[in-house]
Parts: C-alpha cells; structure tokens; sequence
C-alpha cells in the first residue's frame, strides 16, 4: 500500500504524519515543489518586522524529521501530471531535471493556494512582492534589504494587506494601503469594518479605496509609482500585492477531479475528491459552511491542519469526518484585534436569513483593572428563535476570546438567550463580571422581544 | 406597588437596576447595612496589592447614582425582620438607632454570604483578618498600614487565600498557606491541584497542609503564631482567615422561607422562593448545577449579576428565567492562572457518570511567537458519547479563553468529537495552529475509540 501526498505545507505534512499513526506500515512518499517543507505562511509577517526573529522558526518540521517516522519527503520535487485511472503521478525532480513515474494506492492532493498577480504593467518590476510561499517570503525579504524602500503601497485591505501594513509600519516605512474595495476587509459589515478604517488613519497609515490597481510604473527596473484607475500616481518604492489567493487546482483538474462553484476542489465529509481513492485537504479545496451549507473556499492554516488530520486518517483507512467550517478568522494589525466567525449582517441577509444585530462596546476586564481594554463586539442572531448566526469583533481587548466563545456558541446551535446566562469565567484579571459577549446577547435578546 | 430589595453590592443593585427598567413607576427601596453599595469584592486583593490604586475604583455605583434613577437607597440601614404573611420587613436605621416598619408587594433577597471565622482561641487578636465586605478590607488594610507584618499566615487554600497570597508577597510580606485540606484549590482534581501546588513552591510560599488550625496565639494583644491540630506554632504578625463563606439566611428563616439542601435559600428558575412575591438572588441563594442537577452554592460575582438581573425583572412583572450553573470559576494567584468548569473527573465520578480525562501541555499561541505561554489542560467527558462534561485549566498562559469555549461547550452539549473540529480564531499572536482545546478534544477522543 502507497500513500501519495502532493503538497507538503500544512494540509499535506497534517495528512502524512496523520495516516502515518493510523497505520505503521504503508508506505508515505510526500512531494513537495519548494525547498522546504511544514513552515507556517502565517507567521510570516512577523518575521518581516523583526517579532519572529529567524528564518528558521517558521520551519515547523524538517524532511528528516518526516523521516525519522517513515515518510520520504521528496523536496523540489513537482507532481505534474495526474492520471487517475492508472494511479500514477509524474514527477519533475526539479534538482535533477528529471521525470519520474511514481505509482499510488492512495493519494492526497495538498496543492494549496497561490497569491492572486494581476495581470497590469509593471508586476514583475523589482519592488513588487507578495507574501505565501518561502521563496516569496525571501523576495520580500530581499526587497526590503537590497531597496531599502521608505514608501509602501500595499494593495488590497484583506488580513495578509493588514498584517503587512503593522510589518512595515514597523521597520519605519510609510504605509499607503489601496484598493478597490471601499471597505477594509470586506469580510465585515461596513460597521465593524469601519472601525479598522478609522483606527489606521491614526497609524498614519493612508487609504485610497474605491479605486482599483491599473499598472505600476517603474523608473530603472525598480518599482516607483501605482497607478489607479482612477487615473491617480501613487508614488512607491515598495508595493506589496495583498489581493488574496487562488486554489492551486490545475493537478485536479488534469485529472479530472471535481471542483466545486467556488473553483476549489470539492470534497466529501470524508475529504474523499470525486475520485474514490483520491483525497484533498487545505487550501486547494472548498468546505461545507455549517450555517449556509453552501461551498466556501478560504485558505487557513487551522482548516488545512483539521482538514489534512481527516484526510490522512481516511487515507490509511480510517473513517473521520470534516464537518465544515463557520468561516472563523482573526488577525492583529498594529494593535487592533479583528476577529470573525459564522454570518455578518450582511452575509447573512444575503444567505436568506433575517437577522438581527447588535453592536456593542465593551471592557475585556474589570474596568478598575490595569491593562483592561476595550471590544466592540457585534453579534448577529435569527429574528423569532434568536439563533446566534455570527459575531464580529474589533478592538485593542480580547477579541480572540469573544471570538472563540462565539464560534463554540455557533457549534453548540445557541441562541442568544442561551448566552445571555452563560457561566463564563469571571475575575477582575480576566473579565468584567459579565462578559462582553453576555452584555451583548443580553442586548439582543432584548431587541428580539 | 413597592419593591423592597434587602441587600446591596452585586445581585441587590442589580436586581434593583433591572426592576426599574422594567417598571419605571414601581417604588423601589434598597436596604444596604454597610456605608456603600455596589462594590466589588473581586476586586479587593487587587486594592491590597497596590494593584487597584484607589479604595474608590471598587466602588461601582453610589447611592446617588442608583437616586437618579428612582432607586431609594437606604444605607446603613438594616433589615433585621421578616413578615412573609403581613408583607413587612422591620428595619433598623443603624446611624440614628430607629426601627422602622416597611410595607412591600414585591420582596428581594440579596443578603449576600459572610466569611467563616473558625471559633477558635485568639481569632479576634489584632492582626487576624478576613476579606469580604469593605468593612473587612478596611480592617485588612488597617492592619498592614498599622501593624507592618512581615510574616502573614493565611488559613485556607481557595481561591480568596491564594488572591490573597499574591497580594501580601507583592507587598513585600513572607506567605505561608496552612489548611487541613491536602490539596491546594480543592475544587480541581489532585492532579491539576498539584501543579497550583509547585508553582507556589517555586514563588517561595510555605505550604502546611493536612492539618486544621487549633487556636491563634497573641502577644500583647497582637497576633503572633498560628497552632495547628498537628501541634505545630506556624508563627506569623499577620493572619487571613480564609476558609470560605456562608449564606446570610437568618432573615429568610425568620421568614418562613426554605432553605435548600446547601444551607442557602432554595429557589426557582424565576429566582422566586417558597413564599410567592418574595424573590431571592446572588450569594444567599443556592443555584442547580446543569449537568448533576444537585442544588450547588458558591458565592460569585458574576453569577450574583446574572441572578440579580432575572430577580429583579421577575419582581417588577417580567417573565425571566435563571437556568443554573456550570460551576465556572477563574482566579490568578501570581503569573499563573487556574479555572475550572463544569464536573472535575473526581466530581463527575461522584455524580454517578463515567469520565474519561485527559491532561495535556500546549502553548497558547504559535510556539514561535513572543509570549507564548503553557498551558496545562484537562478535559473531561462522558465514556461513550464523550459528551464534555468539565474543564481545568493551569498555567501562565489563556486558561481564561479555554475555560470560556469549554463553558460554551458545556452550554451547547458538545461532545469531544464535536470540538475536535472546532472552527475556532486562529493567528500567531492568538493561538497555536490548532487550539489547546481542540488538541485535548482529540487526544480525548482517541482515548474514547
């Protein structure tokens, strides 16, 4: 029995060490295109400002540590050709230039996600960068050391735009964030998302929304300005492509393996792909939404973890399930928190639900304790029954905790007079007496009548 | 109509508050026989420790805040009275000394609990305190500013006497804890216990446990050893007795109201007691435990406000409903943080189920990422179903956040399977790749089969 995985990042090397535990004798080939395997994409940013001092740990795991367990970790090697009916894989060993034919019983596609380039004049100039793989982390890396650049232009207000905007913010550069979404990170209602608009503004960070990305101009091969369609210059000497990602879906394509309406891979609870005996996980492929039961695709380090952990038990012959996603997500941008899970407003509303919100502000501790700080905290219910749909948070305070209580509410199909007498943990060095997410589920009730 | 409510620091004035909302023409009267409503006990070692820097942060609300509203606060005086059939309660103004007689249609218990002070030999010495009231943290205070102890001695290992512990060491005071109870915060089970129990080792406390505290022996008045039921003299300038607390239930006896099975006031899910219109809420009532179904008293802040609240609504014509507790609980002693909720594996084995636990050790955020602190966490579930049936929590790091998705947990039924794939706030500065809590969920789960 062969285990194939293509893609050694988090879903794949998840998967291997998985099916490796459930079964201690099949053999495990892991091929991976880079140089590395099992690094963290999202501590990146980190490292870039200098928090995560070294290169090195953001390498979670070595091939050799692979080894040690029985998994033969194949670096530099590109699975490029998929033939499902045969059961085989080509493989371009990229040191050696070399083609191989490797055979499977079983195989997991781990293809992940590639940054979004868009096609406009001048994105190959030096200067321009974007953040995912190493090898791109290493360019930006290079950028910032060899260009010195004082002027950023960040284009895009998604999480990765907004991390990189607190980097480079910290290594002393001016930061421009632009894009054609008026709203900073989309993902929100306008409310909330506007929170995170105001509170850059005074980072001094600059936004120009509204307007979309039309060619950069350079001046000696090395970037110098964006221009916008709305016809403006934005000087820079630094420009960040931050305009999110798309599944790496051509191998499943080629082998004609199912992809779902959002163009990632579609799967089964078992992560089993169209092709029986083929499984994906991570962020080449789409997940069940819990409270819509629609597909969604959005490439996350913890999904991909939970997804390869089911992938590679089912592939050793196991039987584990993936239940879906409530498309839970926070970051940290200077130091405003911004977390998410389930439905906004405005998704709900569109999903056919009629919601009702509240917005609230709030202390994450006692008020008289030192270092409490203030949440907003918006949470999102059914009208009638209550169900809680979603939450958003923003803040400088807790807004991981909130987020996570919420998340286990959506779990747990709580209504927001259920949470309204929820048994938190309260003490002045944690909490108000009653925590935001009671105030704000209490609020709501009210509201529902 | 007129409401009476008995009682004023969290559940009487929040009872009070909530009334009035709902009713905003009810005459309202409060009978608080302290100098001050509305403060925090919770947060007094805090004021100890210089932590809270002013008396005045504790005080949440005054007298006159709650007059603006229509709320009569009456302070100082006491109810000392209780005619259920004649609906009157005797009170006796205690700054001029005068009885007076007051009728009520709707009445509110919130008579609160009161520290254990053991009736040994010398516990009234100089230098003996207990901390509850603000009476009692003037008196603590009193002694540390008069008295400058430099060995204090606390009786007891609950959370108040380990708060305390804190305190007293940032003060610059040698600590020794001494109880007859082997485990330190005996709530936890022995294993989780015993971390608590190293680590105040390692902060240089002396711990004498197993053996009871037989007498207090003085020097001209003043306190100068403690003997302990193993002959031992344990001396010390300055002794916290904290040996927990009892319900104030005289006045609801004399009342002709039940008490429950814990010694506290028995009551409904309206918070209404065995005499109609008379209500009852906060640390003198007893409340049911949401996964044994025993009537379960510990006084807490948190709980009080939550009870208060549903009291108060009830009084003033409403329709709310307390559901009971989880027996969530949080404190800091030091840099580390200890919680609890839901059923230890020593409780849930009391209760009758049969509980499989497991213990694990993780970071609370990427190990990569500055700050990162252990946690250790035990989970507890039901065999067959792995329903959750309780959560501890020990360390430095957000035991407060796991605590809170397991309450959640608890609230929504969930089993150990179900959080395994928790969709739950992930990013370096928040949290490990997968959540401590979905780690212990899955470890749990394999140990189900």
């Amino acid at each position: 029995m062969h285990l194939i995985v293509v893609g050694g990042v988090a879903a794949g090397t998840k998967a291997a060490a998985r099916a490796r535990r459930v079964d201690r004798d099949m053999a495990i080939t892991l091929y991976q295109d880079e140089t590395e395997v099992s690094y963290t994409a999202c501590g990146q940013p980190y490292y870039l400002s200098g928090v995560v001092p070294t290169r090195e740990a953001l390498i979670i795991r070595r091939a050799a540590d692979f080894a040690a367990e029985g998994i033969d970790v194949r670096l530099r090697h590109r699975v490029t050709r998929l033939n499902t009916r045969e059961r085989t894989v080509e493989v371009h060993d990229l040191e050696h230039d070399r083609i191989n034919l490797a055979h499977y019983d079983r195989l997991i596609l781990a293809t992940g996600a590639r940054a979004v380039v868009p096609p406009i004049a001048g994105n190959d100039l030096d200067g321009v960068v974007t953040l995912r793989t190493m090898a791109e982390l290493d360019r930006f890396r290079s950028a910032l050391d060899r260009l010195q650049p004082r002027n950023a232009l960040i284009v895009g207000s998604g999480y990765i735009a907004l991390e990189a905007a607190e980097s480079l913010h910290a290594l002393g550069l001016t930061v421009t964030l632009a894009g054609r979404n008026r709203q900073i990170f989309s993902r929100l209602d306008a409310d909330m998302s506007q929170l995170i608009h105001d509170y850059l503004v005074s980072r001094d960070v600059r936004i120009v929304v509204g307007e979309g990305v039309a060619g950069i101009a350079g001046e000696a091969g090395r970037v110098a300005a964006v221009l916008t369609t709305g016809g403006r210059r934005l000087s820079a000497d630094l420009v960040v492509l931050a305009l999110g990602a798309r599944p790496n879906v051509e191998l499943a394509e080629q082998g004609g393996i199912r992809l779902g309406p959002t163009g990632a891979i579609a799967v089964d609870a078992r992560m089993e792909t169209s092709v029986a005996g083929v499984f994906a996980a991570g962020d080449c492929v789409e997940s069940r939404h819990r409270l819509t039961q629609a597909p969604v695709w959005g490439p996350l380090g913890d999904i991909a973890n939970l997804q390869g952990r089911v992938a590679g038990e089912n592939a050793a012959g196991g039987d584990a399930r993936f239940p879906g996603v409530f498309g839970t997500a926070i970051f940290r941008t200077f130091d405003l928190n911004v977390g998410l899970t389930g439905l906004t407003e405005a998704a709900a509303r569109a999903a056919g639900f009629e919601p009702v919100a509240t917005l609230i502000t709030a202390r994450d501790k006692a008020r008289y304790y030192p270092g409490a700080q203030p949440v907003h905290l918006k949470l999102v219910a059914e009208a009638g029954g209550g169900r809680l749909l979603g939450a958003q948070a923003v803040g400088p305070g807790a807004v991981d905790k909130m987020i996570d209580i919420a998340a286990t509410a959506l779990l747990g199909n709580l209504s927001c007079r259920d949470l309204e007498n929820a048994d938190l943990a309260y003490a002045p060095p944690f909490s108000p007496v009653l925590s935001p997410v009671i105030v704000a589920a209490s609020a709501l009730s009210k509201k529902l009548g």
